[in-house]
């Protein structure tokens, strides 16, 4: 017998389905609806209500067209009703968006930040949130809930963090001070997901971007240092002690140049902002901007240009690592210095292509993540979503 | 209203639930597995006695103890009934072994093998598999089906053979004509599953080994050349394109030392027979055989000894590669070059400690497979049980 708690499971359950559906395939009706989900046309009647007064659906348009009778109405995401906060703690920067279901940017701030201590950094960061969060509420958005991305390892479980490297900061609970720095500023009873801003890259393009539904999915995050991430079953992959995906510190050279890390070799100490940067100048100066970098690789700086070049050809050799253990269907590539563009990307798949051997047979996908800057945030913010459709995070208030 | 086709089907599922629940927690009762499954008394029962009428399961001796009362009868999966049949066509030898559910061997055959034509080769091995069936069926035994280890890849859906690089044959198809090869020699009807010789050790340990039930698992097979295989998620990972777990072709030095492959740098151009050979004898020369490497290491020939070491500070660079991006819970090593023991075994150990990082927390168990060079056989063996308990293969006649 099926008891009401039962029912309530499943009637979430059927109701996560339904927003899947729709999700990648955006224009079914309720009809298709039934059809895909085996559910009654009444079940689906009511359930669709529901999601249309939470928010979650809307009907489209329908165009017209030349065929007698009524057409079945379309159904999608609602674009307008609901919103994602997502926010990203970068190493040299604070960065906080909100986008609606369809991954559409509604608004962002980013601003470079200078990382002292943790309470300055949450303090900091909750007044951004609760600026963007106080604008939705004012466009008559309802918030789902905060995703935030950090430099740094959690445990396999995502719950505790275990690493913030470039982070001088000695307590590393970041939940509960910044749940309380927020409920200071009014916003309160939110979801909060903290994760990898690398994992949250992955999942940028993963749930919003072009890589939608593409998995196994590997995303490379390229700033000062480098992170990864990895989709796989639908879920953010962590390995067994939660260090999965760091692909930074996969050594790419015994006995090589030195990384952040203390090791030798490291593919960080190859490519990245950090190893671009002290390619041109050197170990003792001052990590150069992207932009000048950008600046100087566009007047064809001798030094720069063989730096980044460097850069891409171990990143083809990274990427030919990850295919041969790891097989994605796509690579992503994201992260500041992918701003630097072609010089860096086309060395990369050149590199890529050139050390395929004869008998590899892959056919995976190298593509430049579509969010920038923002995939870090935007991620943050798609994994809220992700956790709704997972049944993780509620559907409704 | 469940049908009978349905009843049938979950009434598989339930037995295979059974099968599992006493596989991985021997002398369980059946009130023990009433508790475990959910499923009735009553219902039990009737699978378990069914279970033990078809050979899987037999109830174990009751070791006497002081306490009053009657105790309830362990069980357990029944090692003397049922038999597995493996077999590794290796790059210069076939091996075939049967063990049972247990995972003990009951016999194996070995033979030194030169590969030239497809048939040949298929002969040779389907008599080898042939006498061994015969002798199960001699001693009562059932086989449940026959596993092939190949030195090859395999597409992503376990089916199509995509390259032997290793066996100059021109028609890849091998399951076709091995069953018409076993049917002449009257050995009809049974399950044929064909995989990758490293995903096959993959399997040896674990349905067998002492990773049993421990995943993530990676599995580097070391001979002539380096292949290797990924549990995950109770099944072999083989990503996208079938090509998941080529650790040997990665690349651990850009511009490095020829591979097999016709790429520079690959691990497997540092870490196999091949390697080792070469780096004693030159390219030139015949490949030294895992007997000649061992006298020699034995007698602390410098050159063999120094080959040795290399191989084993690279193979530490490799597992701490997997780490950093697998993560996985245990890196098992096998294959024929392990047969060197702690020269090659203790070596890589101390280089993975000293490559890992001030930042990484991993608690990857290394431990070397258990059987030796009848790991492949055994892994082919234990594909067959694991496609049953995964309900691919039938439990029953």
């Amino acid at each position: 017998m099926v008891t009401t708690g039962d029912q309530s499971v499943l009637k979430r359950m059927n109701s996560v389905a339904l927003i899947r559906l729709l999700k990648s395939e955006t224009g079914l009706s309720r009809a298709d609806l039934a059809k895909r989900s085996g559910l009654t046309k009444s079940t689906i009647g009511l359930l669709v209500q529901e999601l249309i007064d939470d928010g979650w659906l809307r009907e489209a348009d329908i165009t017209a067209s030349g065929s007698l009778g009524r057409r079945p109405t379309p159904l999608q995401l609602d674009p307008t009703r609901l919103a994602l906060l997502g926010a990203e703690i970068g190493v040299d920067y604070l960065n906080v968006v909100a986008c609606n279901l369809q991954g559409q940017l509604i608004d962002s701030r980013m601003q470079r930040f200078e990382h002292r201590q943790r309470d300055a950094t949450l303090e900091a960061l909750a007044a951004m949130i609760a600026g963007l969060h106080r604008q939705l509420q004012r466009d008559g958005r309802r918030s789902l809930g905060i995703g935030i991305g950090i430099p740094g390892t959690i445990d396999v479980h995502g719950q505790r963090i275990c690493a913030l490297p470039n982070l001088a900061w000695d307590d590393l609970d970041l939940r509960q001070p910044l749940l309380a720095a927020l409920a200071r500023r009014k916003v309160r009873a939110l979801p909060l997901v903290i994760l990898n801003e690398a994992n949250a890259g992955a999942l940028s393009e993963y749930v919003f971007g072009a890589s939608q539904h593409t998995e196994p999915l590997v995303y490379l995050s390229i700033g000062i240092g480098l992170g990864g991430g990895i989709v796989l079953d639908d879920q953010l992959y962590r390995g067994h002690d939660g260090a999965a995906g760091e692909f930074g510190h996969t050594i790419l050279q015994l006995d090589g140049p030195l990384c952040s890390c203390g090791r030798h070799g490291c593919a960080e100490a190859f490519i990245s902002q950090r190893a671009v940067s002290f390619g041109v100048d050197g170990p003792d100066r001052p990590i150069l901007t992207i932009d000048e970098l950008a600046s100087r690789l566009r007047a064809r700086d001798p030094a720069v240009v063989g730096a980044v070049e460097r850069a891409g050809r171990y990143l083809g050799m990274l990427m030919q690592n990850v295919c041969n253990s790891i097989d994605p269907a796509v690579i992503v590539l994201g992260g500041p210095l992918c701003q630097l563009g072609e010089p860096l990307i086309a060395t990369a798949r050149a590199s890529l292509a050139a050390l395929a051997g004869r008998f590899d047979a892959h056919t995976t996908v190298v593509r430049e993540c579509q969010f920038g800057l923002n995939a870090g945030a935007m991620g943050a913010a798609g994994a809220v979503l992700h956790a709704a459709l997972r049944d993780k995070v509620a559907l409704a208030d």
